[in-house]
This record gives structure tokens, sequence and C-alpha cells, in this order.
């Protein structure tokens, strides 16, 4: 009878280029403060950056590039960064992120596979920039993101961003493409297999600021001013790197420098109201303020994510300093937010302490996305709180597949994305994440958090590092066997620290073995190294048969 | 060299079932209160509202309705009209919604030319669907809104909602199309022509949805009460309908009762937050306030829009009250919601009275819109807070056309649609409404503005209503006219405006005549009805000739 209709409304599509475009017009004095390694800071502002940005498009155009072009980047957050992002993604290219800060190996891998023939690195990356140079003959031109002066000796040939871009006009027409085009490229340092490529769309980057500007996420205003620790090559920045230029918020961009004297000042120089960061950063930024009895006098609140943030952080900010800490959750694949642990109307009614069992999840689901709790098998399980399952997560800024195909399907039949995550959902909906899928300890049907018996186990006095892994057991598929390394000068043996796990866990979550190390490996991105732990222990077999 | 590359990112269509699937799934048991006629409350839930609109897409679909087709609804704000709503747009149908208070010929011309088969309205409103049905044959079937014992005599055969989607099953599997299908019909009320409709995509709605959460937007929150005044079948009630359910917020319906008792007892017993609501309404609930010495406890905030916000109402509530209100601007073709006056940085820094000038104005662009001034000749005009030029926005949520191609191509070369509003835009980015289009005089190449001077007139004690056109004059191509309805008792001659008037604007705008009439003519949507002024004035002559 009646056919399909379409909405009258108009066909613009979400690309990027628009965000910084509003920024422009109608924040264009709003400053970006950019901190280089020597501490000297920089100020410019969104309309110089668009500027900048619109000089970088033509520069990359001049050098061949083509829409759907790699261009990879290997920088701390700057306006420059900025400016090379824009001007990328504006024209159409994709701007793939390198970490500085991994392993350089893996830094090549992950160069080669993206597959740019242009990198823009921080002068201070030189030295890694030639070793890229001599494993990648792909790469065939570099720029250091500086001025001229400021250019590193090295025996290659580059060019100082500010004259690459210095004699391009600041015109340009951006977009003009489809928003499923791929906008950037970013690769999770995965602890299994080869590290593997995120496409972002325009459209998933445009729709992920959207969703994180709502008060229930970032609650990011044109009245904020945004310290963005968490850097540009992780995961945009949180997104950060659209949602302030959307909003038209001061960006304090802090370079290298994560002391927490250094982002201390910057906070109190810049009248920081917001920042988004990883537990550790803030952790030396509270020694620092409790060691040299500081104050802030700007600062609200803060997202932190990256891995759980302990309570210890949390409440001293809190009563402290009166800064709220907000807990965030996602990866690279998700773009990155997925939940965020703003109270709902239930939670806020509670006592402040009430409040902090949920400030310690890592909460609720950004409005776009679902999620599920699955077994092994797949079904659903049930949102008590207790019951732990694989976290699958879906929607229009939720990865479908890998740059490149690696890692073949990764969504289930109905199109979630297994996260790798293990995690509880309460009756609220807040989500809590309590190990990693391949972390878990599978014993007798049950799963173990091999990191709840972690955090414990670091409690005690003794303890500089805890690991937990699984090791096969004929009865009980695994049994969880515990490695210590003990704190210079501490002391303690099994019986000590099984003593003061008992009544911390369940009995059946008691460790079959204690084994105490001289170092436990930590990988790249400062996590323990479950992988070198197994292979450590290949051949090792449990001491005793367990009784349950 | 290289082709088009495409993100990696899931394919999910923003299509708004999923807001109301959101809502039931992480916020299933916050409260949704709806007041009938009567002023009996009902209470229930989103998971209810879920439940209750996949029925109504099976009573649909057993209706013979497909998608596409129109659904016209004739309703108060109420949790049944909620599942309607999202019960047609699930199954892809289209929701066109009917405002009960136009005049029944316009009502008429609307129904016909939107098509829908299937009507469901509120019981209130039976009169008005019997003349209706005699008007239109092609409506087969009738519902109310209301159970059965309250069905109200009818000639005419028509079922309760409550029976109608009774028997239904609650599953229902929605979506699946595509995010550009329509999802809602909206009618202006042309004050120029007939009516037209706009009709919104799914991807309109949901986008528009996410820009007006932003903290610098209406800033919802799970934690919020939200009141929606403001009625559903007026641009989708500023996207409230989307956006509370969006973020998990309690939402009050408060059915047909606007005046300031209700309204403020409604308030107060749920506990309300935040309201959206037109100018008139809150100025009748600060009368009752005023009238009767009473105080919030919980509101904290007032998005006010449809027309300018008196500077009286807005001290009024921020001052005695601790309300905040914010003036929000937009129209049924722009989704609604364009600029919101939130200040920015440099407006918040300022004094409180300072920041009135900036209250007082339309507001700031929601990042993802374009926004122009231009003059007759679409020649960009300077943003410096004086010159006025016509409105033109573009954007995602903005219409492309008018459902059925009335009025034809309604968008510029660039794509901007042309919003018949004349303002000014300041240097911060505020835009305020000088006039409409239509109404502004064109004196000698400038625009002289209507509606400052009839609210300036408007400030003489004698002055009821006053209001300003342009008569055709062979020198200045148009000059204004004043004509002033004095209140009861007011006494004031031509001289005595005349002298009220000077000094208060610039000479060339002086009108050069005032009339006193007994009364001026208001239109069905309670603005004053300019065509009918100027018919009155046919054959009309200017009494003198100005120089200047």
């Amino acid at each position: 009878m009646s056919k399909k209709m379409d909405g009258l409304m108009q066909e613009v599509e979400l690309t990027v280029d628009r965000i910084i475009g509003h920024a422009a017009h109608w924040h264009g004095g709003r400053e970006i403060i950019s901190r280089d390694a020597d501490g000297n800071v920089t100020r410019t502002d969104y309309a110089s950056v668009h500027r900048n940005a619109k000089r970088v498009s033509n520069a990359l155009c001049a050098a061949g590039i083509k829409p759907g072009d790699r261009i990879a980047t290997m920088g701390w957050n700057s306006a420059r960064h900025l400016a090379a992002w824009y001007g990328a993604a504006g024209m159409g290219a994709v701007l793939h992120t390198l970490n500085p800060r991994l392993f350089a190996e893996q830094i090549s891998y992950i160069a080669k596979h993206g597959g740019s023939k242009l990198l823009i690195a921080d002068p201070s990356t030189a030295e890694l920039v030639g070793q890229l140079l001599e494993q990648i003959p792909a790469i065939e031109q570099v720029i250091f993101f500086c001025a001229r002066e400021n250019m590193p000796k090295t025996s290659f040939e580059a060019i100082a961003f500010d004259n690459w871009i210095g004699d391009q006009p600041a015109e340009y027409e951006w977009g003009g493409f489809d928003e499923k085009s791929a906008c950037g490229l970013c690769y999770t340092s995965g602890t299994t297999g080869n590290p593997k490529g995120v496409l972002y769309s325009h459209r998933s980057n445009y729709i992920h600021a959207l969703m994180t500007l709502q008060s229930d996420a970032l609650a990011l205003s044109s009245r904020d001013t945004v310290l963005l620790v968490v850097p540009m090559y992780h995961a945009n920045a949180w997104g950060v790197v659209y949602s302030a230029p959307a909003v038209g918020a001061k960006l304090v961009l802090p370079g290298q420098r994560m002391d927490g004297e250094s982002i201390y000042n910057l906070i109190e120089e810049e009248g920081v109201t917001y920042s988004a960061a990883v537990p550790t950063v803030w952790q030396m930024l509270l020694e620092y303020m409790q060691g040299n009895d500081k104050h802030f006098t700007t600062l609200e609140r803060v997202t932190i994510g990256g891995s759980a943030c302990p309570e210890s952080i949390i409440r001293a900010f809190r009563d402290d300093y009166g800064v709220d800490v907000v807990q965030g959750w996602g990866m690279t694949e998700t773009s990155p937010l997925g939940t965020v642990s703003v109270p709902n109307a239930s939670v806020a009614a509670k006592s402040d302490n009430e409040q902090m069992a949920y400030k310690l999840k890592q909460g609720r689901l950004l409005c776009g996305l679902e999620m599920k709790l699955v077994d092994d098998e797949g079904n659903h399980l049930p949102h008590d709180g207790k019951t732990p399952g694989r976290l699958m997560i879906k929607g229009p800024t939720i990865a479908r597949a890998y740059f490149g195909g690696e890692g073949g399907n990764v969504l289930d039949e109905d199109g979630f994305f297994d996260t790798g995550d293990v995690s509880t959902i309460d009756s609220e909906g807040y989500m809590q994440i309590t190990d990693r899928a391949k972390d878990v300890v599978k014993s007798g049907g049950e799963w173990i958090s091999s990191i709840e018996i972690e955090n414990i186990a670091m409690g005690h006095d003794a303890v500089a590092i805890a690991a937990v892994v699984g090791v096969v057991h004929p009865k009980w598929d695994e049994r969880p066997v515990l490695l210590c390394q003990l704190k210079s000068g501490g002391r303690a043996d099994a019986a000590d620290i099984r003593e003061y796990l008992e009544g911390k866990i369940a009995k059946w979550w008691m460790p079959d073995d204690i084994i105490f190390v001289d170092e436990i490996p930590i990988g790249p991105t400062g996590k323990i190294d479950k992988l070198a732990i197994r292979a450590g222990l290949k051949g090792y077999s449990l001491p005793f048969e367990v009784t349950r």
C-alpha cells in the first residue's frame, strides 16, 4: 500500500571538520594552551588552530596525500598536534596516532601496519623516528611538531611543522564526503597477538562527542577549562579532542610532563575546572599536593579511566580538595567511553559513604549503546551486582572489525563486541570490571577474579606487587596461583599471606600456591604481564590437591 | 592511488526506538506521572510505557498500518500519548501530532493534509473529533486516550486506548529501517498561506536529543524530574520526549491544566527540578506564587521558549525563587532547538546585572548547526549585536522541505533554511530575535523592528497591547504605524504615546501615525494577528509626510 517514506530533514554529514569549524566560528578567541618539554607555554586559540589545520590540509595535498591515506603522528598533546589532527580529518585523510611510550618494535609494527607515508612526530622522539625509518621504507616524509629553531639534529631529512605549513593558504574546502569515511586509526596494545587497529569513522567520532557531552557523562561546557592529561594517542583522548571544541571549552595541553608539580602548576595557572586522566597521574598529583600543602582554587571535577581508580584517591580528592572524581570505562574499540559512574537519582539520594560503593564501579551505560553480560555459551546473566560475565557492547561508536581484518569476526550473532572484560552489573545499572576474560580463573564452573585477589594481597604490608594466574587442574579445570613480589625489606611467607587472605576472599578462591619472586614482569603499558608469568610457569604443576 | 576508505565502526541506525528501549532497560522503574483533566494523577514508569508502546505497534499492525503511514494524535502530554508516540515510531509509522487548540478549520486542513487513517485523541476533544470525521472521510478509526470507563459519549464509533492495546502482546521487533525514515510530522501554524508540515526523521530526532542533552543546552540528567509543560504537539515538546528517556529522568506530564496553582502543586508534589515552558504559563505561575506567598523546594531551572521571555519573569524567578530561567530559540522546522542562552566563559565572568543583557537574548548556537545573518540580497551581515538581518540556519536537525512539497524550495544556494526571523548576533555569538521578517518595517533601506517599538509602547501605563505594522510610503518604501489598545480605564492620546517613545527609540523609528483601537486582533496561537491588522488598514494612507 504505502511505500517507505524518508524524513524531509537536511542531509548534513556528521564529519568532524564541522566541530573545529564551529569552535573557530563561535568560540574563535577561546584559548588553547600548549606546554612543551622545556616547560614553555604557548598560547593560541581555536580560530588559529582552525587556520593551521586548513594549512595542514593544503600541505598534505601538496605532499600527494589523498582521502583515505593514513597520516601518522607520534606526539604529545599540543596545539600543533590538534591542527594536524583536524587538517588530516578535514581533507578526508586518516590520522593514525602512534604511542611513543610503547616498545620500539611495537611502534614499528603498528606504524608499518597502518601504512602511513608521512609521519609527524614530536622532536623528543627523533631517535625513535630514526629507528622507524630504517625499518619502514614506506615512510617518505618526516615532519617534527616544532618551529625551525627547535628542530632536532637527525641523520635523516625532516621539516619543521611550522615551515611545512607556513606558506600554505589558510583556506581549504573541507568535508563533502560520507560520514562513514574513516577518520582516525588507533591500535590497541594487544596483550595477546599483535596490536590491532581500530578505524574510527567521522560518524562514530561525532556521535561519540555528542554522547559524552551529556550532563551524565563528561558534562563539558563553554565555561570549562579542560586539562587534557589523557594523550591524544589514546582513543581520541577519550573524545575530548572533539568534545572540548564542540562547546568552546578552553583547552590546556600539558605535553609530556606528567609529574605532580607540573600538573598542579598548570591547573592553578590556567584556572583548570575539569580534567581527564589515568589514576597514576592523579596519584602523583595527590602525593605532590599532600607533600606540599597545596589546594585547588578552580578544579571541580575529574574523569578517571584506563584502570580502576583506588578509593583512597577518590576520597582524598573529594574530602580534602573538594574535587569530584568520576570513573569512566571504555577501550580503544569503544571510541572509548562506554560507561560513566555518575549518580542516578536513587544513588544520588544515598549518603556519601553509600555513594562511594557506586563511585568505585565503572558506571552506567551511555544512551545509544547496548550492553550485556553473558557466560561462555552466550547466555544472558543477571544484573545482580555479583554474577560476573563477559561484557559485550554494541552501538554506533563501537568497532565492528579491526583494520586489515586482523582478529577476524569480533562480533557475536547479535552484533555485540566482546570487550574481553569480565564484569558485574548491579540492579541500578552500574557496571564493575572484575577481571580481564583471559585472566579470570575458571574453577569448577565458577569464575574467580584474579584482580580481586591481587588487590587484597597488595593490602599486605610486605607485598609490593601481587599477580594471580590460573593453572590447569585435572578436577577443577583451573586453580589460582598467587605470585608475590615483596617490598624491599618486606618479610612474609606463604602462611602469612594465606592467613592475611583468609576471611577476605571466599574459601574456594584461596590460591593453591603462593610463589615469591624477585620481580613480577610488567608490560610496556605499566600493567602486569601475565603472558610472561604464564610462560614462566610453563611446566609448573600445582603442589597439592584441593578438596572443596 | 588510494581509494575511499570507510571506518570500521558498527552500523547502528539512529532510530528513536533505541531511546525508549534504553530507558526501559536501564531506568525501567523511573516514574512517569500523568495528570488528567480531572486532576487525577496516574503513575507508571519507562518499562511499562515501553511495553505499552510495543502493544501499540501490534495494534497498529492489526489495523493495517504500514511503515510510512501517518498516525494522527490529538492529545495533551500523558503516558498514553508517549506510548502511542514510540509505538508508532518503533514500527516505522509516522506520528502526526495535531494541536487541539487551533481553530477547527485549521486542524481539519492539517489532519486532511497529513493523510492519517487513524486518529488517537484525548477524550476532551471528542466534539472536535466528530467535526473532523465529517470533513475527513479518510479517517477510518478513532481511539481515545483513556480507559473504557472514561470514554466520551459520541455519535461515532471509537475505542478506548486501554482496550485497543489491552490484548496485544508486549513484544515487537522494532527498528530495522534506515535512520532517514520519517518519524514524526508536525505542522507550523503558518501566518501566511496554509499550515505546512515538517517531516522529522529518526535521525534528526535522535541527533537533536543528543545535541540538547549537553550541559550548554537543556542539561538533563538521570537525577532530574522534568515537568513537561510544553506540549508534545509542539515540535516534539522541544525534543524532551526523547531527551528525558535518554537519560532516565523522571517525567511529569501535566495534561491540560496550565493554571498557576495546578502547575505549582505538581512541581512541589513531584519534586520537579526542571521544566520547559512558554512565557505565558510561567507568568501565570509567577502570579500565583506572588499572590499566595509560595516558594519552591526543588525547582532549579527552566528553559523558556516560544516567544521572548520578559525580563521581569527572569528576574523574579532568579531573585525571589532561586530558579535559573534560560531562554531557548527554535521553531518547528528546527526540531526545534537552535540556540540556548546559556552563559559562555566570558559572559559568566560578568556581574549578574551585565549577564541579564545576555539572558534576554535567545542565545548561542548548538554545535552541529550553522547560522548566518544576511540582508535581502543574501550578503553576510556582521555579528555586532546591532545589525539586524534575516536569520538563516543549517544542520542535520533542520528541515529541507515541507511535507508534500508545499512552499517549494525553502533553502538558499548554500543549503541554509530561512527562518523568517530577523535577528542580531553579538560578538559573543548571542542571537537575539528582533522581528519576524514579514513584520519588519523597511524604511529607507534600513530595518525598523516592529517588536521593539511594541515592547516599549507597552511599557506605557495606559497601553494594554501595541502593534506596529509597516505602511507603504512613496519615498521611504515603508513607514511604521502604531496601533494601541488601551487598558480598561487607561487614558492616553497620540501625543502622550509619542512623547513616551521619544528618546527610547531612534528618531527615524518614530511611528508616522498612532491609531487607537478597541481591540487588537489576536491569532489562535495567542500572537498579534498582523495579517488581520494589515487587512484592516487596507485603503489607509499616511497622515503626513516625514522629513528626515
